[in-house]
């Protein structure tokens, strides 16, 4: 796609995180764009993000359902404010709780389909749905409470 | 800790996880023991483990949570059969659902005390709750439905 992604909007002192960090060289640095009104994200695991043979590990799952997730509520909030994602002030996020259910093991290999809407949106919390696909096929679904970061942690130094 | 860990008594063919294969080079290969009725793993993230600097990533936060606890159902079915964790048959648990709730902010840098306690063991499913500590300070608490791995998954092959 050659649109910038979500991601590529977030502020510098912010854009480190291993999930989704550009700046973070050893993270897993995933993309995420508007598809409509969902979100969605590719991503394909390394062979040794493996659970047991054959398959993905889980907590590259949660993983991946978090950072997905986090970045869409950022989204979802510069569009309800009808704003530009590089529009001041800058939306950025954190998980106040992730939930997964692991449907069925996730094949290694193929790249991985990760969708997300936005359920609801209270104030400076937004609850956004996942699901993980491999193969056109759902292997984990997942929700997210993402919470607006707080300003401390925010202007937080390196 | 000089015995052996339960990740240390993994059958090969499931030894491979990138949270706590002991045979993945590539992974976090966490270590978990029995302290009293609790089981107990320390960890050290590295300095690429961040979510915003100064944190640990949520991500990780969660894997650490997710292994911890399928170890401590495997070794607790071992302990409900009266059986050492090196008898044959093995158990080795998977992850139907996880749950994470992030109380507050993880420091980087230091010594992470997971630890986990089995709510209930029912049939071949066990639900673990666990607390993830930074400086004695709860800073994230979960809960893990484990489940025995299908047969036909343990003897997948590499």
């Amino acid at each position: 796609m050659n649109q910038k992604s979500f991601q590529d909007h977030y502020p510098e002192n912010t854009a480190h995180c291993y999930g989704c960090g550009r700046m973070n060289e050893h993270g897993l640095q995933i993309k995420s764009y508007w598809d409509g009104a969902e979100s969605v994200c590719e991503f394909l695991p390394r062979a040794f993000h493996t659970a047991i043979p054959g398959y993905v590990y889980g907590g590259l799952i949660a993983s991946l359902l978090d950072c997905h997730a986090t970045g869409t509520a950022a989204a979802a909030m510069y569009r309800a404010e009808n704003r530009a994602m590089d529009s001041a002030p800058a939306f950025r996020f954190v998980t106040a709780s992730l939930r997964v259910d692991f449907m069925k093991p996730t094949p290694i290999g193929v790249l991985l389909n990760v969708r997300a809407r936005v359920k609801e949106i209270k104030g400076r919390k937004v609850i956004v749905e996942c699901t993980l696909a491999a193969n056109d096929q759902i292997c984990a679904r997942g929700e997210i409470v993402a919470v607006q970061m707080p300003e401390n942690l925010a202007n937080s130094k390196l």
